[in-house]
C-alpha cells in the first residue's frame, strides 16, 4: 500500500532532532505529501489511530494534525474517515527557477545605489559623532512622555502644526523665506518632498529641467514620476537658461539648486533669480528652489537669502531638508508653497501620502523652539568651515594648478581635472585607500561630456586628517 | 527728485513700530523698491550720511543696508557712490493671480484623503490608547543611549538587520512564512512596500489584477506608478479569477488579501489559493499578498497560514505592516521575497529609497525580542474579540435580516444592504452623530455597482458602548 511507504518516511523524519514538536511536524509532512501530489485526490487516510501506533505518537497528536488539515482544505472528513481533498496538483509550484525577475524600471535600479557611507570625504553628510543626541534624545523622551492616542495615529497630511509654525518661523529668520505656518507642509524627507512635486504639479510627459550636472537621485525621482528631464548648463553664476528655450521647450517645472549648485557650487546671480521667476511665470512653469546646502554659509557677510523670498507670492516651491542640521536617518523635510497654491496643495497631499512620525514631528519642534537646533549649528559652522579650509589647503599643495569649485555654503568642494581625466578610475583607486570620493562624471546625465573631478565631501573629515586624505587622492592618481 | 519722495515714505515705514531692527527694513524698502522699479537700473542712491540723517539713523546702518544690497546684487558701488545694477525689472513677477495650479493627477487626489479619525467604526485603526507606549519608549530610549553615528545615517536600504531577523522570526511563527533575514525586507509602511512592488516588479503600462471591491488607496499607488488596473470579483471565497483570464488579459501583478479580503472578509479557499499560484507561475506574474489583517485572528482553531507559506519558492511577495500590532504612525512595513528575487530586489530597491529611521527599527527589534510585542498581541486579541461579538450581537438586534460579512480576522465587519442602499448619503448622516462609517460602495472602483452597506471598524470601539453606538447607525438611516 502506498501509504504504507509515506508512513515509513515519516516515521523516520519524525524522529530526526529538532525544535519543532511532533504534531507540527506530523501536520506538516502530510501537508507536503498532499501539495506534492504524492497523495492524490480522494486517497483516503488510516485512522488516527493507526497512524498514532505507527509513528508512536498521542492519538490526540494525531488528531490535531489532521483537524488542522480538514479545516485549511488539505483533507476532508467524512462518514468513512478521512480523505485527501480534490485539489490542483501544486508540485509544479515549487522551485525558484522561471520565477519573473525584476521590472525593466526595476533593473535599472540596480547599481544606483551610493554606498551610505561616514568615511571622509562623502559627499552630503554631516558630522553626526558632534549631532547633540543627548539633548535631541532627552525631546524625544518628553514627546513620548506627552503623547496621546492621535500621536500614535497618522500623523496630518501636512505636518504636526507645532513642526509647521517651528519651520515657518525658522526660514523666514534664516534663508529670508516668506512662509506662514499654513504654507509649509512636512514630508518625509527631500526625496518624498521632490516627488510630491512631481506627482502633484506635474503629469506624464510634462517636461521638466534640471542642473547639468546635477544631482542622481533627483533626476532619478523626476524621472519615476514620468517626467522628462532636459539638462540645462550650468557655469559660475548657476543655471544657464537660453530666454528662447522658454518658448521652443518650455517646462512644466524647473529643478534648480541656487544657494550652492550640486555639485559645481555656482550662486545663482542675481539677475538670473529674477529672469527664472520672469521667464517660469510667463511660462506657466514652476520653479523649485531645492536649498538642500543653506545649512552652512562660509561665505563674507550673510548668505544670499532665499530666492523664493524675493517677491511675494512668485512661482516658487521651496524645498529644505533636516538632513544636514539634523541626521539624514531622521527623514524629514519641508515644501513652501505660494499662498495660492497651498490648500489645494495640501488637500491632494493628503490624498497621496499617509504621514506618520507624529511623535518624533513635536520633538523636533520642541528642539527647535528651545534653541538647541540654532546652538548646534552655532557650533557645527565654524568646524566645517574650518574643515573646508583645510581642505582648500590641501588641495592647494597637492594639485596646483587645477580649479577647485564651490564652497560659499555647503558641505563638499569641487576639484575639477582636465577633460580627459578618467575620474571614475580615479575615484574606484581611491576607495582602496579608505577615503570616498566621488568622480565628478556621474553627475552628469551624459558623463561622456560632463566635467570630469573629484566631489569632495569635508562634513566628516577631521580637519587635522584632511592633508594625509588629500596624500591619499594624489598618490591614488599614479 | 523722485529719491526724496521715496524717502519720505520710507521714513514714514521706519517709524512704524516692530521687532524687525531699523537697519533690516531699510534694506527690504530698498530692496522691494529695486524689485518694484521705483528704483531703476542706473538710478543714483543719495550718500549714507544723507539718508542716515533724513531717517534719523546711525550712517553705519545705512552702510549695512547699502553693502547688504551690494552683495546681493541689487546695488553696484563705484567710484561716484551706489548706483541700482541693471536688472531686469520684476513688479510683474509678484501676486498670485495667474499662478499654475495642480496638474491634473494632482487634482484628481483632492478630496481623496480619509478623515484620520480614532472616533468609534473608524475602519482599520488600532486602539491606541491600549497601546503599551511605556514599554516601547523605553526600548526607543535604550536604542537612543546606545546609538552610534551610523544609526544616525540612512539606514540600510533593506532595514536593520536585527529587526530583519525578528521579523523573519515573527513571520514564520505566526504566519507560517517561509523567509530568511535575507529574504525579508523593511520599508517606510505598507504604501511604499506596495510602491516598491509596483515599481520594481512591473513597468508602466503592465497589467495588475485587484481585488473588487479593495483598497482605494493600494489602487492609487498602482495607478501611481503607471500600472493599469484590473478589477477582479470577490465572491464569499475570496478573488474569483476565471481561469482564461490568465490567457486573455494576463497580468504582471496580482494584489490579493487572502487571510480577510478587505472590505468584504471572505478568507481565500485553498483550492483558490493553489489555482491563483499555479496561474501566476504560468503566466509570469507575481501575487502580491497583502497580509494587512493577519494580527488578529478570531476563528476557531488556528489561523490560516499565508499563501507565501504553501510552497517554497513560490511566486508570492508577502507584505504586512507594523501599524496595527504596534500603531500607524510609526511607518514600518516589511516585505518578504522568493530567495531568487531578493538579492535584485535589495539591489534595486537600494538605488529607488533612501531608508532611515534606523534607531526605530534596532528600537522594534528589541520589542519583539524582549516578547513585548507577543505580549501587547496577546492582551488585544481578546478585547477586539469582544468588540467583534458586541457588534455582531448590536447588529443583529438592529438590522435583523441584513448580511454581516467578514470577521474572521482584522479589526472590521461588513454590513451589507440591499442593492438600492444609499450608503454614502446615510454614511454622511451617521457622520453627524460622532460615529464614523465607511460606505461599503466607496471600495468599488464602479461605485454604481458595487454592494452596498457599512465598513464598521471596531478597533476603538468600547464593547459596552457598541450598543449605543450600533443604535445610532439605525437612527440616521430615517
Amino acid at each position: 500500500m502506498l501509504f504504507d511507504a509515506l508512513l515509513d518516511e515519516i516515521n523516520g523524519r519524525l524522529a530526526e532532532p529538532g525544535d519543532v514538536p511532533r504534531q507540527e511536524r506530523l501536520y506538516r509532512l502530510l501537508k507536503d505529501a498532499v501539495l506534492a501530489g504524492r497523495l492524490g485526490p480522494g486517497a483516503r487516510l488510516p485512522a488516527t489511530r493507526t497512524v498514532a501506533a505507527r509513528c508512536q505518537m498521542a492519538r490526540n497528536c494525531v488528531a490535531y494534525a489532521f483537524e488542522a488539515l480538514v479545516a485549511e482544505g488539505f483533507l476532508v472528513a467524512d462518514r468513512q474517515g478521512t480523505r485527501v481533498a480534490e485539489l490542483p496538483r501544486a508540485a509544479a509550484l515549487a522551485g525558484g527557477e522561471g520565477l519573473p525577475g525584476l521590472s525593466r524600471r526595476g533593473a535599472g535600479l540596480r547599481g544606483r545605489s551610493v554606498q551610505h557611507t561616514v568615511l571622509p570625504f562623502a559627499p552630503g553628510v554631516p558630522d553626526l559623532n558632534l549631532f547633540p543626541w543627548q539633548a535631541w534624545s532627552r525631546c524625544l523622551q518628553r514627546a513620548w512622555g506627552e503623547v496621546r492616542a492621535r500621536e500614535l495615529n497618522y500623523a496630518p497630511p501636512g505636518g504636526e502644526p507645532a513642526l509647521r509654525a517651528a519651520v515657518a518661523h525658522f526660514l523666514a529668520g534664516w534663508r529670508g523665506v516668506r512662509c506662514t505656518p499654513d504654507e509649509g507642509f512636512i514630508l518625509a524627507g527631500a526625496q518624498q518632498a521632490l516627488e510630491a512635486c512631481a506627482r502633484l504639479l506635474a503629469d506624464p510627459g510634462d517636461r521638466v529641467w534640471v542642473e547639468e550636472p546635477g544631482y542622481p537621485v533627483a533626476r532619478a525621482t523626476l524621472q519615476g514620476a514620468g517626467l522628462v528631464l532636459e539638462g540645462v548648463p550650468v557655469d559660475g553664476d548657476g543655471i544657464c537658461i537660453q530666454p528662447a528655450d522658454w518658448h521652443t521647450r518650455p517646462p512644466r517645472l524647473v529643478c534648480v539648486t541656487p544657494a550652492h549648485q550640486f555639485p559645481l557650487g555656482s550662486v545663482l546671480s542675481l539677475e538670473r533669480r529674477l529672469a527664472l521667476m520672469a521667464g517660469a511665470r510667463a511660462a506657466g512653469a514652476w520653479v523649485i528652489e531645492d536649498d538642500y546646502d543653506c545649512d552652512f554659509y562660509h561665505g563674507a557677510g550673510r548668505p544670499l537669502p532665499a530666492l523664493q523670498g524675493l517677491v511675494a507670492d512668485g512661482p516658487v516651491i521651496y524645498l529644505g531638508t533636516f538632513s544636514k542640521l539634523m541626521y539624514p536617518g531622521l527623514r524629514l523635510a519641508y515644501l513652501v508653497l505660494p499662498r495660492s497654491l497651498a490648500p489645494d496643495f495640501g488637500e491632494a497631499l493628503a490624498g497621496w501620502q499617509r504621514a506618520g512620525q507624529a511623535v518624533e514631528q513635536r520633538a523636533l519642534a520642541q528642539f527647535m523652539e528651545s534653541g538647541a537646533l540654532l546652538r548646534h549649528h552655532r557650533q557645527m559652522a565654524p568646524v566645517y568651515r574650518a574643515r573646508q579650509e583645510a581642505l582648500r589647503a590641501a588641495l592647494a599643495a597637492h594639485f596646483p594648478g587645477w580649479s577647485v569649485r564651490g564652497g560659499v555654503a555647503g558641505l563638499h568642494l569641487v576639484l575639477e581635472g582636465a577633460a580627459s581625466l578618467d575620474d571614475r578610475a580615479w575615484a574606484q583607486a581611491i576607495a582602496t585607500r579608505s577615503v570616498v570620493a566621488r568622480p565628478l562624471s556621474v553627475y552628469g546625465m551624459e558623463p561622456l561630456v560632463s566635467p570630469r573631478g573629484l566631489v569632495l565631501g569635508y562634513g566628516v573629515a577631521d580637519a587635522r586628517q584632511i592633508p594625509a586624505l588629500v596624500a591619499r587622492l594624489a598618490e591614488a592618481r599614479f
